[in-house]
């Protein structure tokens, strides 16, 4: 495959470059039988957008998606669904003068080598930020697949730059809030405080990262493939496809190199009659499988490259040393935009397990 | 895909269980014209085994890998290669009286119901660190096939629960001391520190974890292929494929989420008329392609979760709670033996990326 | 993968739907570097236009192809590219009286099973002759990158029902005449006579079938991957797509079972250095290998299933057996359309093989 | 993927050479719970070894597999299943001799340009009829899966030269006779000329090719995947897998060609309360879905190219024309042996597709 599918059951391939005519995604494989109108991945979509306008670019698109094919009378016919999104806010002018100047933690250069110079150029092209709402809209399906298991995943801003959320959240004050401030983070003093380093951060022509944290409820046990095909190698995989990842790990992550085994280790118990854990450190995948407790992940982004200091760079036509400003429209940061897309990558990886476990049929009942 | 097979042009399909007659690994698409000769593999093979005796499990096993197909003469012949290692080490009875109690932390609980309780439980089965021994066979070749190309990849202990590897180490100490140390870590005087904090743990009958960092020079620049099949999410992919991995990050990793975008970006530069970064917190990877700089990685490994201490757990067959302490052969650490498992599975991903670009062909000139 | 989705390097996925808004392809693995303009893929389309309104549906639709990424300044740029055709001339409504009726000879029955009553029934929905149009548009392309490797494509009419093209035609008449008659055959006569018993059919409300030979001219030796990804085995699969497609063969193909080995073998010789065969028997192919020699194959297509004769069938909503008559606009004979595609289809698979094998590779020199 | 491998749930990777130490294949997907013991699968191989001395080569092999994975006492686990049968009737020195002449009709040519001259060209190498060997062992675990579902699928000698089988056969004969015969077609008097013509065809240093027919029984209706992986498409695929297939086709074949839409409409009717088609023109697949009739194929497969004749050919190494003679152990007829392959190769792509579909879970309580 040629880097832009992913899946095996539920399969998209995304398309469209930041400032070509549109954004694109083909789902294949959703079962026929779900009802879908476009508002509703539009209302998705809106998620992206940015509710507090220092936080963000000043490209700000209302996105509306087009459905083109696999949907009839509302209804998915397990046809692959084309979805749509056409590109309004474009100012390609702002590129013209920087395109043989590779910006500094862009894409510019190796995919400049990568494509021979044939690569569209303009804000990234096929690397720009901009190709996450394939992600989106391909998620918002795979959401309400998994919606009719009664699986649901939370999403939220963990951390920006050293502001980091420390309390435990529950599932119900995830559900409720995140999308409630402008950075997508649940507590609202936190969040408060994360606005202010990122409103510092911009107003000194800097950026700043963080991370995501992404709660799946409700998998059942003993999804995911062994081996090469696990369910954290899958997440894992799909998660990079987002720019500027820079990290994924589960549960603990990273600090489980830190504490001993029997700090770590999560002891069975029953409740209910069910098998689960007590505790869950392994973020609820043991051995690429999911164990039935609820899987957690944490993604780190890096700060948004595109800063209005100058910086150095080489003139790749004549191949001197120079110095460049970015200016145009650019993020501080990435980190609020991400949660939606953060949420819809996890969905569709769930649901292309599911759908090749067999959980979920080719054929729903729902619209029957 | 079933799930023990990876890659797109160097496919490797891996089998067989901890406790079966054997571990083996077909390697298909290796270019012909490759010298290969068994005791290059068991060469590799041998670098899993401790060297040590206080820091690994009493299953000490010299494996030695017979070569069924694919290689004629002592070259490859562009057909599938069959590599096979036999179990001989094997004490099953261990396994017997807890086949019902999932050991917390291992992948017991959802293989059994993965599997609908077909699963081999010895030693974990199919689910054994004993699988990584099909990564390093397939590593073995892939890694001669990179030194065709002056790529190479070097892995090593960062740290050991707390003792981390603080100072920075020059590649060629990388080269020269990564397995001089029991632990692999380069540093000798941090190395005996990591010695004694498993020795104590191994004493306690706890276990540890740690971090493997790894490092890949001369990479050209621009491979990889955008969004889903990027060199970071393909790497990701098959690490996680390492049992026991929690987390995974380039470069800088989960640090760049705490500082600003002017500290992270890595600016251009000439050397020797060729662009390069001054930094590289990026890690060698951009938007998903090659920079050119060195690939950095980190990877997370748990403390092993068989330790010998009192745990909880829940009969599956009774469906009672009840108690467990696992006898048997264990490694207290599992961080020096997978060194070279993360080592070859960064190989692995390389070549099959340098393979798709066409920077090495179907057939080499080595042996004409 | 989730069936509409093809190829290893270079990748189509197909959408749409015979009376939804469009017919689309994106093509995924395009070198970048290759000049693409609409006109030039409306002209290929143009082929399956048919010449003589005798022969074809009242469906006659000018296709105008709109791109919508993977192209900038005119130019491919290794990005995924979008292709699509609006559906214009859609009469739906010939189709809701019979939705509960399926159609002898088409896909109405298992499609609407295989997807639960909920596929688009209009006109065939998803298994519409109509998708060809993706792979005519996709073959565009392919045949451009084929040009730049001198590899051309030809395919023709060998027969309608038992009107059978028998003389030998030279590569230069196949390239010359095979678009100049209506059905596609490149001998006049033979063409009138194809036309009469095609006309024949219609006029007793009846249709007809044949058989499409291609030949590519210049592939290099030893294309194709050995046994599951054979050139003959991944040709035949592509094949299969084309609607009432029910047999393909390569060189004497079936012939070959009646004669001895004496007369099949093709024996080797010298001209002007290079190796050939004095024979070409094996259609280019051996052991799933191109030989080097010219490829030849054949496809045996169905006559079209809508007729306008009365059938037995059965209505799935009452579950009564009944009696159809099908209206509405269909081809008396859907050879002369299949002749583009065919073609189509042929250099889709040599071009992924081309890609894979590294003959050509992700960056062109063509616009440097 | 590199070619060896082939399938989407039911992955099957075939491995080893003709003269190599063994043939195997991994079977990756097979549902955990079967039964498995070798003496099934040696059974099964069995039906490849010719029953009358006079059809077949010098080399009768008694094969005898190795489950080395996947199946823990006696039922599978989920896990890889790997098969291997050793080669022991190696006769090498034959082929020394003809190392650098392509033999007319077998791959040695392309596949030495494929591989650069490294590939093994003894008796074949990877590209033998004895590759079969995987097909079958994996075919066993295949046709004991549809078993279980009540599907049945029987293949069986139609023609040898230009004897060909004109009556109909019913399931029943086709289930009782099939291997009861030297050259596996159920009609005795039939078989007995077509052995005649093999003997004849041997005594004058000739060979024979000639059509396999198979009928799959009790497929449910709308299995298969739309377009690109659709039934006919990948049963296709899978049959020009096996050495010396030029043609495949399904129902009537290339016969659809000759006959007008009303005769070859396949009618709908009901019985029993189930729809059915008073005909079966299309061979059971309409749109690349199955329609619930009998899947009934054909497989064209090419006179044995090993001929005791002299034939022309060139000196690879001299690059000068030459005369080459055959000596060596070859069958005069490889039908009869590709009989039970193709049966085992229809059965793989079968239970792949209904793995796909759902009808069959991953896990089987047949043992529970």
């Amino acid at each position: 495959m040629a880097g832009n599918s992913i899946g095996k059951k539920f399969v998209i391939t995304s398309f469209g470059e930041s400032h070509g005519s549109c954004i694109g995604v083909i789902v294949d494989g959703c079962p026929a039988g779900l009802s879908l109108i476009e508002s509703e991945i539009d209302k998705e979509l809106g998620k992206r957008i940015p509710t507090h306008p220092e936080l963000v670019s000043g490209r700000i698109e209302k996105d509306s998606v087009k459905i083109s094919s696999g949907v009839f009378n509302g209804i998915t016919t397990g046809a692959p669904i084309c979805l749509t999104v056409e590109n309004k806010e474009i100012k390609s002018s702002d590129y013209e003068p920087i395109k043989d100047l590779p910006r500094p933690g862009h894409s510019d250069y190796p995919a400049r080598i990568r494509y021979g110079g044939f690569n569209d150029y303009r804000g990234g092209g096929r690397f720009s930020g901009r190709s996450t709402v394939s992600i989106i809209m391909a998620g918002t399906i795979a959401k309400k697949l998994l919606a009719l298991l009664n699986i649901e995943v939370l999403a939220f801003t963990k951390s920006i730059g050293k502001i980091e959320l420390e309390r435990a959240m529950s599932f119900e004050e995830l559900r409720k809030f995140r999308y409630e401030t402008a950075v997508r983070c649940p507590d609202l003093d936190c969040a408060k405080l994360m606005e202010k380093s990122i409103v510092k951060a911009r107003s000194e022509g800097n950026s700043l990262g963080g991370i995501v944290e992404c709660v799946a409820l409700n998998i059942p046990v003993g999804i995911g493939d062994p081996i090469f095909d696990s369910l954290d190698g899958d997440l894992s995989k799909m998660l990079f496809a987002i720019p500027a990842v820079k990290g994924v790990d589960f549960g603990l992550g990273f600090g489980v190199t830190r504490i001993y085994g029997s700090d770590n280790n999560d002891e069975y118990a029953l409740s209910n009659g069910e098998v689960v854990t007590t505790s869950n450190n392994a973020g609820g995948i043991l051995g690429g499988l999911s164990s039935g407790m609820p899987i957690i992940l944490s993604v780190a982004f890096k700060p948004t490259p595109s800063i209005e200091k100058e910086q150095h760079t080489v003139n790749l036509k004549t191949m001197k040393e120079t110095k460049m400003k970015i200016s145009g429209r650019h993020d501080p940061c990435v980190v609020p935009k991400a949660v939606p897309v953060v949420e819809s990558a996890v969905a569709i990886v769930l649901i292309d397990h599911l759908l090749c476990s067999g959980v979920i049929s080719n054929v729903l009942q729902e619209n029957k």
